[in-house]
């Protein structure tokens, strides 16, 4: 079984260096369902300014079949204006070309600077030399290629007892945010599926996964998340396996992308019980992710629970003040809303941190995951474009 | 005339070290009211994890009327439970005590490290000794006494033609943020305005100054601003003027906050323009404050207009992505979504940034205020409580 997104039948892939990057590194990808089937289903960022290969490809997968994803690092063509949807628009027909499909079978990703145009004699020879390249064990290749400022590349399957597998592959370091982390995410399987199922397993695992997770904050323009079923097994499962293992590929990937967040020193885990909704105990979760002097606290692991409290009240959540309980990384700091054990039992070494807030409000619970923010991070993203 | 809250007749004040905080700086301030007229109104936090201090000055203005402030920095006296509660309530009996007035006159303000009870002892005997020490030139000392982490001490006064004085003190470096950045704020005036009429001159100043400040996104447990009136000069000005001269002694206040953030290399004005209501002017200028990606590039002189529309396209506003226009330091870098004039002209080498964003959909407009994400502010609140 060879790696990410060609771990399941019936699927091909290469990555390639097409000079769209100064440095030399492989820079475009390309992913082909050889069928049978072609089913699948995408989910795109929740950003209003959205790059041309999500516009172009919100409608591309709008009729629920995807025949090739070719995805680009070194640029996000996001605020590249009309000429940047005719380039897009470009790099699928060339695809369809050397591919024998139409365009609208090829659904486009993009990812790097924003507002500059892609150096497209380099996207379109890359893509030429993409589909020459394309094979059965090319999923670590394709995997490469996708990286930004990524420092490893990032794949997981699933294989399923049943006798079909599920593949994905993933990028996304910086800009790790809501209603999608920044991130690209191709996600094969040789299970049988139609279109609308896709849709609903792509949509339930996403939600509980990639968009639970909040690095820093910011939500990108180009996020795509793209599920391809070839059904090359000729296996049909049930939806709720199907699920499981889809679910199973998102969460090890968004694990990953944790685990590779730009200048991050700590992995952070917000487990938020006994909310009053569902939503409420996300709410709280992202409210504590996103709060920079919590995170610039656990950069210098101090367990300032004074800061997740000031977090929570910040929420529309359903909670009294003196009722909060928050434990960190097993010791309960604050009872009642007020100090519990002493915040020196709390051993911060670690890469992990486990945060536990008990609202006392419910019955229900999520978890989000966040980093620190530390100076490595200030570092890289100070100097990204420039 | 004298610095501060003592700029205006009918004021004492005084501050002295306590020995709150460990070190023997001044901590703890008293201002006084002497009338002839007690009408005062005061703002506190939107966070719905109020300190102690806020809960007890809540129910002490609520009859318009206040004698007394007491502020000590050293300890928030947040999240510390009942115990807590007595403690700021025992602080307002001696105040009342040594100056012979009812504790529902005094308002009560603390600053400092959340979740930890106050050195009771060290309270009650500063505000003897602030108490014996108090004088018409005091406002220095005082405005000495609140600061935290604030590298300077920041007061302001603002005196009318009309023969009245309008003064006023203000803390806060870190944890700036909505719904009041993070900050307590003493205002004084000689002139007469009943209660109510004070309460609606504070809110508009307050929410178009104070609010409009966003240094870190972070919402404290303990801001207050309060406004006193000792009508000393006899004089009752029109609502105008008076508004007028509040908001201004605040905006100059607020300056002072932006410039002693925590950490900051850059002070940025965000102005939204032509946005369909000055809500949607807020909201764009919020979410672009609290980009953290942008934030860092501004630390790296990076004029990274692509994180300004990814922070835009996060909002509900109302605007069209391909509308779009942003200037930074007077260069267009993108005209209707794309890129503009070139990144180079762009001139980030000062610590003043404008960014302009033109919305082309209305006619409202407003200004929010923010700082960069340097090194400097990860050490800072990464060590500030350890």
């Amino acid at each position: 079984m060879t790696a990410g997104v060609t771990a399941a039948g019936g699927f091909r892939a290469a990555g390639v260096a097409a000079g769209i990057k100064a440095g030399g590194a492989a820079d475009l990808a390309l992913v082909v369902n050889d069928g049978p089937s072609d089913a699948a289903a995408a989910v795109f960022t929740a950003n209003r300014v959205k790059a041309a290969p999500v516009l172009w490809s919100q409608q591309a997968v709008a009729d629920g079949r995807i025949r090739a994803v070719v995805l680009n690092s070194g640029g996000a063509n996001a605020c590249t204006g009309p000429g940047g949807f005719t380039d897009t628009h470009a790099t699928a027909e060339q695809v369809a070309n050397a591919l024998g499909l139409g365009a609208g079978d090829v659904l486009v990703c993009s990812t790097g600077l924003i507002g500059e145009r892609l150096p497209m004699a380099a996207v379109l020879s890359g893509v030429d030399m993409a589909a020459a390249a394309l094979s059965v064990d090319g999923g670590a290749d394709a995997a490469e290629a996708i990286r930004t400022t990524d420092s490893v590349a990032k794949t997981a399957v699933v294989a399923s007892a049943g006798g079909w597998t599920v593949g994905g592959m993933a990028k996304g370091a910086g800009m790790l945010a809501p209603g999608l982390a920044t991130m690209l995410c191709v996600i094969t399987t040789d299970a049988a599926a139609e279109p609308a199922e896709l849709d609903a397993i792509l949509r339930q695992a996403v939600r509980r996964t990639f968009d639970r997770l909040d690095s820093d904050g910011c939500m990108s323009t180009n996020d795509t998340v793209v599920v391809l079923s070839s059904g090359a097994s000729g296996v049909h499962p049930s939806r709720e396996d199907l699920e499981q293992a889809v679910a199973e590929v998102c969460a090890d990937l968004a694990s990953q992308l944790l685990a590779d967040a730009e200048g991050a020193t700590k992995e952070v885990e917000i487990e938020v019980r006994n909310a009053a909704t569902e939503d409420d105990a996300v709410e709280v979760g992202r409210s504590i992710a996103r709060n920079n002097l919590l995170k610039c606290a656990l950069f210098g692991n101090d367990p300032n629970w004074g800061r997740v409290l000031a977090a929570i009240g910040t929420t529309a959540a359903a909670f009294e003040p003196d009722l909060l309980d928050v434990s960190i990384n097993g010791v309960q700091v604050c009872i009642a809303g007020a100090a519990g054990q002493s915040r020196e039992l709390v051993d911060l070494s670690g890469r992990s941190v486990l945060i536990g807030v008990d609202l006392h409000a419910g019955s229900e619970h999520a978890t989000v995951f966040t980093n620190d923010l530390s100076h490595a991070y200030v570092e890289e993203n100070s100097a990204y474009s420039s």
